[in-house]
This record gives structure tokens, sequence and C-alpha cells, in this order.
């Protein structure tokens, strides 16, 4: 398959159809029209044919969509056939409900590790089967688990330490909770997740919509 | 002020700068270039130019922008003059890593109540002065603290009833964490923040990168 530039919002939009789908097969769903995905996922169905355009032809006139299929090629597509390993430093509260959110673990992402500074939370076990390590231990672990992706759930002064140790260990992409921008060599990837975006955004839109 | 039709993404890249502003202002900072207020945010200079163009005319050629004043103005556009007072409902994990996320209250907004449908977490201190309270408190509580925005963090097949629950006590506005899409009546605005995207936008990027 062969990857053009896609907007960001495409590939988020593609994650959330992933999800539904996945969803309408578990419920052993065999069909849906792009009618109903777009009712599903609460957008348009002209949005959906859109985004999946980028990618080629997908569905059956006069059908819609098979679901398994759909699913499979949109899985593909984001990459989610395979399945990442991931390492989390900084076991707080954020940390911890990373840590136990089932769904990462369905749509592929696998927490293989958790490091923390704090050696009063070191050996401490974090939902099924995972133990907090203390930072030392995290260029050998990250080698030896083969991991991809960091997780920075540090607090903001930490965090571009924690990257810089993550990234000399071999990881490739990092997701970033801690408030603060942090700098990657080039040829890694960081994403920076702010969750006050989020509540700005929906304040802005509350008060438009009051105009 | 009039408010035109803004795109998304600028809204949130305002809300970055906002951040960075405050952290200079805090600094004493009074005076900052594009190129530096840029490089601070990891954008670049004509993007910032751009979006604040929606907005009017900001900074001064050969000077730059005044840290306070942009930053107040900025405030104003995303509406986070104004303090915003917030409910959650549902206090596991994620719910704590919220309301104890320091954060929020900074930029805004205000947790003044906690819901929670399990018996055994009603009654319980979070944070500095939170007590968990029982579902059936909701409409009243809404009412009295005067609650505009509700966090929902509670399980995906509840999600949709606390929606309406919260809809019906009086919010307008909704952020919801669950996995799983609700719907709100004419007038209410709902945000679905969906951290399993933030992966996959990770992952495709990884994975575009390697090719």
């Amino acid at each position: 398959m062969k990857f053009l530039k896609i907007p960001e919002a495409t590939i988020k939009r593609l994650s959330v159809y992933a999800r539904y789908l996945s969803n309408l097969d578990a419920q052993d769903r065999r069909v849906i029209s792009s009618a109903e995905l777009a009712e599903e996922c609460g957008m348009n169905a002209a949005q959906i044919r859109k985004d999946l355009a980028y990618f080629g032809e997908f569905g059956v006139r006069g059908v819609g969509y098979y679901v398994k299929d759909l699913l499979f090629d949109i899985r593909k597509i984001l990459g989610l056939n395979k399945s990442w390993r991931v390492a989390l430093v900084g076991v707080g509260r954020l940390g911890e409900a990373l840590l136990s959110y089932g769904n990462f673990v369905k749509q592929g992402y696998h927490f293989v590790a958790a490091f923390d500074a704090d050696p009063a939370k070191v050996g401490r076990s974090i939902g099924r089967d995972l133990e907090v390590l203390p930072m030392a231990d995290l260029p050998r672990i990250v080698a030896e688990r083969e991991i991809e992706i960091g997780i920075i759930t540090a607090p903001a002064p930490a965090a571009q330490e924690v990257a810089d140790r993550l990234v000399t260990a071999g990881v490739r992409g990092v997701l970033n909770f801690a408030p603060v921008r942090i700098a990657v060599p080039e040829g890694v990837i960081v994403k920076h997740v702010d969750l006050t975006q989020e509540f700005d955004n929906l304040a802005y839109l509350m008060m438009t919509r009051q105009q």
C-alpha cells in the first residue's frame, strides 16, 4: 500500500470508523450502508466516502460496505493490524488511568512496561501484569522488550529528560501528556496531547453558540 | 467582539499560544517576537500570524507582541476570561486524574462537583475540597452550583444516560471521554475525546515515516 500525505483530520476519523466497525463486527453485522455508518459515527456519509477515497475504492454500489472487509482495510491503513509495544513513564493518576484503559489493548497498543522515578512507586503492580520499574532499567527494558512507543505522563519539568532517555533507548514515537513542548531528534515522532485544549474548544463553541 | 466561523485547528493552536504566553508572563517577559513565540510553541511564525489574523491586528511591527496584551486578547477570544463551572460524572481512574489535574483550574475550568453511581464511592473526598455525590443529587447540585459543563468519565454503557441527565439538569456543554458516541439535543454542544485516536495518529505517522 502506498502512503500519501493524508490530512490529520481524516486519520482521526478513520480511527473513529474503525472503532464503530469493530463494534458492528462484534455484533456479527455483515453489511452497512454509508448512511448508516455515518449515523453510527455521528458524521455525514459524504465525509466518510471522501475520507475513504484517499485510499482506494471501498464498498459495493447498492449494497454498502462489508463490515469485516472495511474494518480490515482501515486497520491496515492505520497500521493497526500491527501490534505496538508501548512503555509509559510516570505512574501518577493519569498514568494509571491510561495503563488500565482496556480500549488501547483492543486497538493493538500493548503496554509492556511502566517506569517511575519515585522509589516509593517502584515495585508496585499495575493492572494485570505490569510492575513499576525504576528509570535506571529503562534502556535495558526498552531494548529487551522491543518497545517502539513511549508515553510520557511524568510532571512537566521532567518531560524533556524522559523523552531524551526514551529516544536514546530506541523509541521512535512519543505521546506526551505533560503540559510542555518537548523536542525530539529528526526521525522520531512526537505528539502532544493537551487535555485542556478539549475544554478550550468546547468553551469556545458554547460561547459562540450563545451569540 | 464578533465571532466568525474559525477552523477548529486554529482554536486549538490559540489555546497552545495562550499556555505559552501564560508561562512567559509568569516569568515577567514583556515582549516576544512571532519567531520566538513560534519557536516556544513548536510551530511556524506564519501560522501564528495567520491564526491571529482571524481576530484582528495584534503585535507591533519591529517590536513583536506584548505578552500580557496578547494573552489577554487570546483568552478573551477563547472565552477563558470567563471561569467555567464544571461537573464530572464517573469517578474512576480517569475521572480522578482529571479532577486532580491542576492545569484545568489555571485555565479557568473549575470542578465544582463530582458524581458517581457507585454507593461505595459516594462520600469519598477527591483533591482539595470535592466530595463524590450520588447521582440522585445531580439535578439539584447542577442548578444550585450553576454548572455549565459536564465531563463524562462513566463507563460506555452508562454514557448516554449520564448525558441525558446532565442536559436535563441544565448543562449546555458536554465533554465525553467514554468510548461511545452520545447524542444531545439542539443547542447543547458535545465533544468526544478519544484517547485512542492520539495513539492511532502517532502510529500512522510512525508507519508512513518508515517507508
